[in-house]
C-alpha cells in the first residue's frame, strides 16, 4: 500500500456562538499508521449537522470535540486496510471517522455496516442515519403519535424536520411545518406532505396554529426553541409531548437565554417536554434503520441532500445550516 | 327536620395575583333544600389549596371557580338528609362541597366515603387527601423514584411536599427539601426525616446542590418554579424527572413571567419535564389511598394540620399560604 497524505480539519478554537470556518483549520498531514485491532478508512461522505455546535462548546455536552481533535463526525467510508476482525478491505461502514480523508479506528467507532446496494450510500448519514433515525426513534418513544393527532414540526424542511413530517404522516398524524422560505414551504407541501406550513419570519405562527389547530397540538418536534417554540407552546393540547431534539435558534447558552416560563403550561395541559439523544437508543437504531428502508424504497420517504464537494466545504457549513440556508441533508463529498 | 340558616363563601371578585379577603364574601343564605337524587351535607372541615388560585384564576386551568360561585373546596361533612341512593344520615364523606355550612350535592361531587374509624377525619384533606394522594400519584407515576436516587423537593414541609419527602424515602432515595424558615427546616429534620435541607432564603440552592449533590438530582418534584427551581434544574442527573406540580412562587402568569429556557438543560441531560394534575388519576386514587393509611397507622408517614375555627377564617387564608405562613395542611373546622 503506497502512502499518502492525509488531508485532515481541525479544531481550532472554541466558538462562541455558532461555529464559523474561523473555529477550524484544514491541515496536511501524515496518513495514519494502522494500529493492531484498528481499521483503516478512506472516508467518502462526511456529515455536517446542527449538533457540532453543542460538541464545540464548552457547556455541558453529551459529546465533545476540544482544540486540536479532528472535527468529530459521522461519515461513510470504506475499508481500505484492517487489522480488526470482522473487517475486510472494500466493506463500507458508517461511523464516527471525523472531517478527515482517512481515519486509523477502533472497531468501537463503526456504527453499522452498509449491506444494502440498491441505496446510495450517503443515506446512511442522513434519511437512513443520523437525522431519520432520530426521527423516527423520537417521534415514536418520546412522541408515541397516535392517528388522528396533530404533529407540529420546527425546521420542517431540514434534515430531521423532513423525516419526522413523513413518518408522522405515514402514522395517520396531521402535520404541521414551521420553515423559513418560499423554497422551503413549496418542498414541505410538495415533496414531505404537511397538511399545512408555516413561515416563522413572516407568519403569526401562534394566530396561525391557533386558529388550525382549535384542539390543539398533540406532539410538538422541537428542532429550535426560542420564539418559534413559544408560541407553539401556547397551543398545546391536553396531555400534549414536546421533544426537545434541537435548539437552533439559540446563538449562545452563555449566559442562558431568558423566555417565558413554561411550567403553567405544562401544569394545566398535563404535557410532557423530554430531552432527546440518539446515542441514548443503540439497542434499537437497526431497528429504525430497517423501517425507514422500507420507507425509502416505496417512496413513503423523500428526501434532499445539499452536496458539495472537498473537505475544505466543511469548515463554513455549520454555520450555513444555523443561517437555514440548506434544504436538505448537508453532505461533503470526497474524491475517491 | 329544622331549616336554619346557611353561611356561605361566594367568589366576589377574581383576583389579580394571589387571591385574598378582598375577593370573597361571607353570606348568611337560607339552607339549600334538597332535590331528588341529592345528597345534603354538614361540612365539618374545608380544606385551603395552593391550587384555589388556579381555581380563580381566568387563565386556562383545568378546574373554576367564578364570580358568584360558592368558592370551590373539597371538603369533609356528614350526610345530614339523603334522597340518593346508597348514600344515608350519618355517613362521612369527602367530596366538592365548597366553602359553606350546609351543601345539597349531586353524588358526582362525592369523592370517597370514610369508613375507616380509627383514623382522624381531616386527615382525609391532607394526608389521606388531594395533598397526600397528589404526592404518591406524582412521585411514583411521573417521577419513578429507584432506591438510591437523589429526590429534591420544593416546598419540603408543605402538605404535599412532606408527603413526597416521606415517600421517596420510604423508597431508599435520598431526600433533599427545599424551604423557607428556621421552624421548617427542624421539622423537615426532625419529622420528615430529610436528608438535607435548604433554606432557599438565604442559602445559595445551586451551590449547595452542586455540593451536597455530585451525581446530580435523579427526581425534582416542584411545587414552586421560579428562582429556586431554575437553582434545581442547573443540577439535574442524566435522565432526570422534573414533576410539574405547582408554581407557588410565581405571583401572577399575566404577562408571562420570564426566566432562563430550559431546553438545554433538557437536552443535555435527557431528562423529562411533566405536568401533573390528580383529577387525571382517578382510577388509582384509592389505591394511593390505601397505601398511605398503612403508613399512617406504623408512623411512617408524619404530618401536622395548621386549624383556625370557623368558616369567616377561611378568605384569608390562600393568602397565607403563599406566604409562607403554615406549616402543615391548612385546614378550617366548623361547629357540628
Amino acid at each position: 500500500m503506497k502512502r499518502e497524505d492525509n488531508e485532515v480539519i481541525r479544531v481550532k478554537s472554541k466558538p462562541a456562538g455558532i461555529p464559523t470556518a474561523e473555529n477550524f483549520e484544514v491541515n496536511i498531514e501524515t496518513m495514519p499508521m494502522l494500529q493492531q485491532g484498528q481499521i483503516l478508512i478512506q472516508n467518502e461522505w462526511l456529515s455536517v449537522d446542527p449538533a457540532m455546535r453543542g460538541w464545540l462548546a464548552d457547556a455541558n455536552n453529551y459529546a465533545s470535540a476540544q482544540v486540536g481533535d479532528v472535527m468529530r463526525s459521522l461519515c461513510v467510508g470504506t475499508v481500505f486496510e484492517s487489522t480488526a476482525r470482522d473487517f475486510s478491505p472494500g466493506e463500507r461502514l458508517i461511523g464516527w471517522f471525523g472531517w478527515q480523508k482517512y481515519a486509523a479506528v477502533a472497531p468501537a467507532a463503526v456504527v453499522q455496516k452498509i449491506t444494502a446496494r440498491d441505496l446510495p450510500p450517503s443515506l446512511y448519514l442522513g434519511v437512513l442515519g443520523l437525522n431519520g433515525v432520530t426521527a423516527f426513534t423520537a417521534l415514536d418513544k418520546l412522541g408515541s403519535p397516535r392517528a388522528g393527532e396533530t404533529v407540529v414540526v420546527s425546521t420542517a424542511a431540514g434534515g430531521v424536520g423532513s423525516c419526522v413530517g413523513q413518518i408522522a404522516k405515514a402514522a395517520g398524524c396531521r402535520t404541521i411545518g414551521l420553515t423559513s422560505s418560499n423554497e422551503k414551504i413549496k418542498a414541505c407541501y410538495e415533496e414531505f406532505g404537511y397538511d399545512h406550513v408555516i413561515n416563522y419570519r413572516t407568519d403569526d405562527v401562534n394566530g396561525v396554529l391557533r386558529e388550525t389547530c382549535p384542539d390543539g397540538v398533540s406532539v410538538y418536534f422541537d428542532n429550535t426553541a426560542g420564539s418559534i417554540s413559544d408560541a407553539v407552546m401556547q397551543n398545546l393540547a391536553i396531555g400534549a409531548r414536546v421533544i426537545v431534539c434541537g435548539t437552533a435558534s439559540i446563538s449562545t447558552w452563555d449566559p442562558p437565554p431568558m423566555g417565558p416560563r413554561v411550567n403553567r403550561i405544562l401544569l394545566t395541559r398535563r404535557a410532557r417536554m423530554q430531552g432527546f439523544i440518539l446515542s441514548d437508543h443503540k439497542d434499537t437504531y437497526q431497528v429504525y434503520v430497517n423501517q425507514l428502508e422500507k420507507m425509502v424504497r416505496t417512496q413513503r420517504l423523500k428526501y434532499r441532500e445539499h452536496i458539495t464537494d472537498g473537505l475544505h466545504t466543511a469548515v463554513g457549513a455549520i454555520e450555513e445550516l444555523y443561517r437555514g440556508e440548506n434544504l436538505g441533508k448537508r453532505l461533503i463529498r470526497l474524491p475517491m
